[in-house]
């Protein structure tokens, strides 16, 4: 049964905004913001202004326009490599800068064959000793490769207080899926040599919180142990279309924009042969029962609220805890974006209190 | 510092969407992705389909239309009077049969004077005997007076097992802010006379989940003992047009609409004389240090979001236990519209539940 409200009256009284006369032959119906067709609801343009509930810092970010950018079909390999390094070098250029600003030290390495960062903060917390965090990076399962990978880990060493493990997962065009997955995988069975699975947590954002979780999808298909704990930033849980905050936060959102900006030429790529909603690309559609507690991120703007939120609902219906974090105004991945505004900071410490409270010391 | 993300290029680059020819000497630019503006952004007229990420009944919800009306200024008491009675009667009407499927039982009284409803369900679970919950119902603070204040408070009684208490606080024209503070806070002092405060929980969704923060923040003022945990449904948080979601979800929620619908106008009538910021009338603006355990609950399309996820971080920044859950797809309040939803069950369910965890028994 479906109460009163408002919206099921018909559609006559239905607000259609400004009209506008545009030449005496013409009569132009503006955008209405109702519709005849039960499938689609038409929405007005609109104006946004800039929130006057976020912080100067973050304002001067979300007031910028998405820049309407598109990758287009068909690339070449060439051509893809060129558009890829052209998008790691301002991300790498920031990493030493950035290392300096939040006190962390980085060093290369290799763990099970795969390139790692080791990312230690100038202090650790006395109950982060035995801790270790896996990261696995954001870029559309396409870019930040080498050092670009490690920028959201320096922020979690930095605010969480605990050693973070970087992980430069190979990548397309000639590492297409499941490569990605394979070396998180590697590298999560010669950690837990050495640590107790429940001690370490694995986190990322956008395609790096869609790895998290199709990472522990993988190990549970593998019968492996369980990471003590995950953080699952703004994750790209459906590589496909599908979800209403591609819809209702396309061109709001201002760092992805719409599928059609990056994402689908990304998804594509990276998925190859694959069916994109196969649950080790897409996790929402894979079996999250036993999954350790996670915490989602996500911005009221943001084009993956809906990634995040279904996957929200998704674990708690299979009696998984997990923790929410809406943050007011931002796009895509603000809080990782500008990293020195107070609700980046907030961000971090949210997270890095969750896995304190779920980690085994 | 923010890094780089695309969308710091330049304006030169983005992507105006869809010139339109409408005559030969008309070249109408149709609504841009990006703005010369910094202080706004131009947003393009859309279309959204309906989710296929919910459920048939609340997909039959997501695709109504707004109906677009807007409340008058400056209406006359008994225009006042007239339009809330029309609003009202459909409401009061959904009582009974509501009553009847969830299987829950309704019985005037008066407590402190303040007339009540009491609701029980079929069964009440045995970590509830000696629970109750306390109910304040949405409606803008203007409308569901008398049995319209129930439905709410019939589904937690039936999916939470447990008995609540109704308030049917009083209302303006007649009655205008602080009395629905004040009856809250009546009822409540006499409740804890035969319950320990931390066995009671207070929630209420709408003006109902505001009016559940704001009575909060007032029994703080008394210092009288707080409830052991709190709902706020898609609070009404900040009664003047403040936050981003009244924005960036106008015209996408269907049952809101706009800040200018009827908002703006039932906002005035409550606070009278008030300034809208005064914390009892807009509690993100009070002090929430100390709050009991509170679970907010929201959706992708509410315009309301803003109002929940900026009390959410309020909370969590004042140390408060605050679990945050958005329903994909949902306008303002569709878990309580769609009473029969799937979703609206996973919704009081979990409400329960985190009622469950953080009342003594």
């Amino acid at each position: 049964m479906t109460r009163e409200p408002a919206s099921t009256l018909s559609a006559v009284t239905c607000g259609c905004l400004t009209p506008v006369l545009l030449a005496t032959t013409l009569l132009a119906l503006s955008p209405c913001a109702c519709s005849q067709n039960s499938d689609v609801r038409n929405i007005p343009a609109r104006t946004l202004p800039t929130p006057t509930t976020v912080s100067p810092a973050m304002q001067a970010e979300i007031s910028k326009s998405w820049d309407g950018s598109t990758k287009p079909e068909h690339l070449t390999t060439q051509q893809w490599k060129a558009q890829i390094q052209k998008e790691n070098e301002p991300e790498a250029a920031s990493v030493d800068p950035m290392l300096k600003q939040f006190h962390v030290s980085l060093q290369q390495s290799k763990i099970a064959g795969v390139p790692v960062f080791l990312l230690k903060p100038e202090t650790i917390a006395p109950q982060n000793r035995n801790r270790v965090l896996l990261h696995v990076h954001g870029g559309g399962y396409v870019v930040f490769a080498g050092k670009a990978a490690t920028p959201e880990g320096i922020l979690m060493a930095h605010y969480g207080q605990i050693e973070v493990i970087s992980i430069d997962y190979r990548m397309p065009p000639d590492f297409p899926f499941p490569a990605a997955v394979d070396d998180a995988v590697a590298v999560w069975k010669e950690v837990i040599r050495t640590h107790a699975p429940a001690s370490v947590g694995l986190f990322g954002t956008s395609a790096g919180g869609g790895l998290t979780l199709a990472t522990v999808l993988r190990l549970k298909e593998l019968h492996l142990p369980l990471p003590g704990a995950l953080m699952a930033g703004t994750p790209w849980t459906d590589l496909s279309e599908t979800g209403d905050s591609y819809f209702t936060n396309e061109y709001v959102d201002n760092v992805l924009g719409s599928y059609r900006g990056s994402l689908e030429a990304d998804a594509k790529l990276y998925a190859g042969s694959h069916n994109l909603k196969e649950p080790l690309l897409s996790p929402i559609y894979g079996d999250v029962s036993g999954f350790p507690p996670t915490i989602l991120l996500s911005g009221t703007r943001d084009l993956f609220l809906s990634n995040t939120v279904r996957m929200h609902q998704k674990l708690l219906q299979a009696h998984v805890r997990a923790n929410l974090l809406v943050f007011e105004g931002q796009s895509h991945a603000q809080y990782l974006i500008v990293d020195d505004a107070p609700e980046s900071a907030d961000a971090f410490h949210e997270v890095a209190a969750f896995f304190d409270q779920n980690l085994a010391k």
